[in-house]
């Protein structure tokens, strides 16, 4: 991989899987210069917001690369992370005559990431790719790990891949353009590592959460690498969710019933994280797990990050009903990552009526 | 896995991927004493066609290791390898509120398993499946090894995964309902054995082809064993068809591209992968490979076993469109499985006019 990348590095480590994740300002115009995964063709996949601001750079880029460089465009939006989307690039590929040794290129945020990610898992049974991710969700989350998926309309991410990239290139540069709603989705994804695994990470992020919200390169780039170094170590010990990774899932029970609750694309998938966050923290408390003033301190945060933090009012029920199909559930007993002390999480069950005490408390 | 098992047995050596192959009569109904994988629900998905006859069977054994046993049927036939049966499945699942642990069968033959196959790669990431193939082609060939797909219109099994089953079960009492013409489309896939890696199992073949095409118990039994023992050992090597895999890719090439060229459902597979065979000896013929005299041994064993040995006219251009979208071409070249001398196969590009020659050869 390159030898000659100016950059801070983190590096996944998953025997002959592993890779590095670049971090830094101007990445993308640097590509050209690099050791990238050898092929006749490459394929970029991407938006219409984020291709028109980066596809140019990147294609640029990949010409010092392949003799083919082709771009194929998807819808914007959670709503879009479907078969439709998945197929738009499977068409793409085979209208080129894409061998197995084509390279995806995912350029864009969480939904352009796991749909590339699970395209190149499936195509021809696996081609490689490499993440660009150009949101500060796919940054710190989405794009490290090899979670790949789209989405069913009974549940999220239900039909997909774990599936590695060869490289994941964070461009700090490209957060510049991100609007102020999708920057403060993926500081949901940021804090989250602080109460699952980081103490010191979270009075960092509380201190620094101006900053962040002001797109301050330097706070991003801290914010970015810790968030890759908590994943990576997540990730390296349990790649496939047998266990320990399940942490790494913190509000995302509640969030994605949510997200299908209310129709994919209502919410961003960050800001129902960071609801879900708040309700998980509640649950928490109430099995006596963490007391109520890191609830509080945790919630404050959340809200200063500009995330909501009282949940649409779908009922209880409907609220269970989604949660029952979460991937962690097992014989229709759902399973919460709840914090078990401040910097520790755990995966358990809890009781119908408790769940439903913390969804009328935060919902309105 | 079962221990208390009468059966002959073919194991899948691939690390903690590993699994048993069991090949007797009457298994079906033995399996209710068997250690199956542990859930509290698994799912049958089967065709029209089969589950008529074998559902019920397979429903009450698998009664007696899971609290909820649900069937899916989906239409029978090759045409109906694509995204809607396999979203049937997801469909299915998610009705059901299946979790991670609950446990796919496949119940038919090659269709029915790569899809089956497929749809656990998927769901929620990967679930665990046991194939049990009822059909001669599925025995020997497609339910072994872990390749599982869907096809797309420009091309065959372009969607998939390399995703193992924990199990197979060739219940040979199943064959004894299959249609003559099905039973000569599994016989392509068992003579191909024969060619790329056995000579002394050609011979036998030749000298029990009436036993087998007569639905002889004992001759069915030994076919299916031996092909799943070469199998075993070249899958063993070469999971992920690196290299050496793709040698039981003879005739495939061809093959692949006659049934995208009619549309699939016209010729069985079985029927391609027979005259794709028949073209690719005559190509290694033309390589200065193989002789003549061998050419026409091969060709006539497989018109014996009733299968074509000329292809339909679809014209040298569009077969060569068809098969530059073979798997196993790189960068526009085709890449073909050739005899290297009876009995040793190896892969390798040819020029499109002899191609052409032996297109126009093989083919009214």
């Amino acid at each position: 991989m390159p030898a000659n990348v100016s950059a801070e590095q983190v590096r996944i480590e998953l025997g002959d899987r592993s890779y590095p994740i670049f971090i830094a300002e101007n990445l993308i115009d640097q590509m050209s210069g690099w050791a990238l995964p050898q092929s006749h063709a490459a394929l970029i996949v991407t938006n219409t917001t984020v291709g028109a601001l980066y596809a140019p750079a990147l294609e640029v880029a990949l010409r010092a690369h392949y003799a083919q460089v082709s771009v194929v465009t998807l819808a914007d939006g959670e709503e879009h992370k479907t078969w439709a989307s998945l197929n738009q690039i499977f068409d793409a590929l085979l209208a080129r005559g894409s061998d197995r040794k084509t390279v995806l290129y995912a350029l864009g945020g969480g939904v352009v990431g796991d749909i590339t990610g699970f395209a190149a898992a499936c195509y021809m049974r696996g081609v490689p790719f490499v993440q660009v991710p150009t949101t500060l969700l796919a940054q710190v989350d989405s794009s490290v790990g090899g979670k790949t998926a789209i989405n069913h309309p009974l549940g999220k991410n239900m039909i997909g891949a774990f599936y590695q990239p060869k490289l994941v290139v964070c461009d700090l540069t490209t957060l510049r353009t991100l609007p102020a709603r999708e920057l403060s989705a993926g500081l949901a994804e940021v804090i989250k590592y602080g109460p699952i695994a980081d103490l010191e990470f979270l009075d960092w992020i509380e201190a620094h959460l101006p900053a962040l919200r002001a797109h301050d390169p330097q706070a991003l780039a801290h914010a970015v690498r810790r968030s890759c170094e908590i994943k990576a170590e997540v990730v390296g010990q349990d790649e496939r969710e047998s266990g320990l990774r399940a942490i790494l899932n913190f509000g995302h029970t509640f969030g994605h019933a949510i997200e299908a609750g209310l129709g994919y694309g209502q919410w961003l998938h960050g800001e129902a994280v960071g609801c879900g966050m708040v309700m998980a923290l509640h649950l928490s408390c109430e099995l006596g797990l963490v007391q109520a003033a890191f609830v509080e301190r945790c919630t404050r945060l959340i809200a200063a990050a500009g995330l909501p933090t009282q949940g649409p009012p779908l009922g209880v029920k409907r609220y269970l009903e989604l949660m029952r199909l979460d991937k962690k559930a097992e014989a229709g007993e759902i399973r919460f990552v709840v914090i078990d002390g401040p910097g520790r999480a755990e995966v358990r069950p809890a009781p119908d009526a408790l769940v439903a005490q913390v969804l009328e408390r935060c919902c309105r």
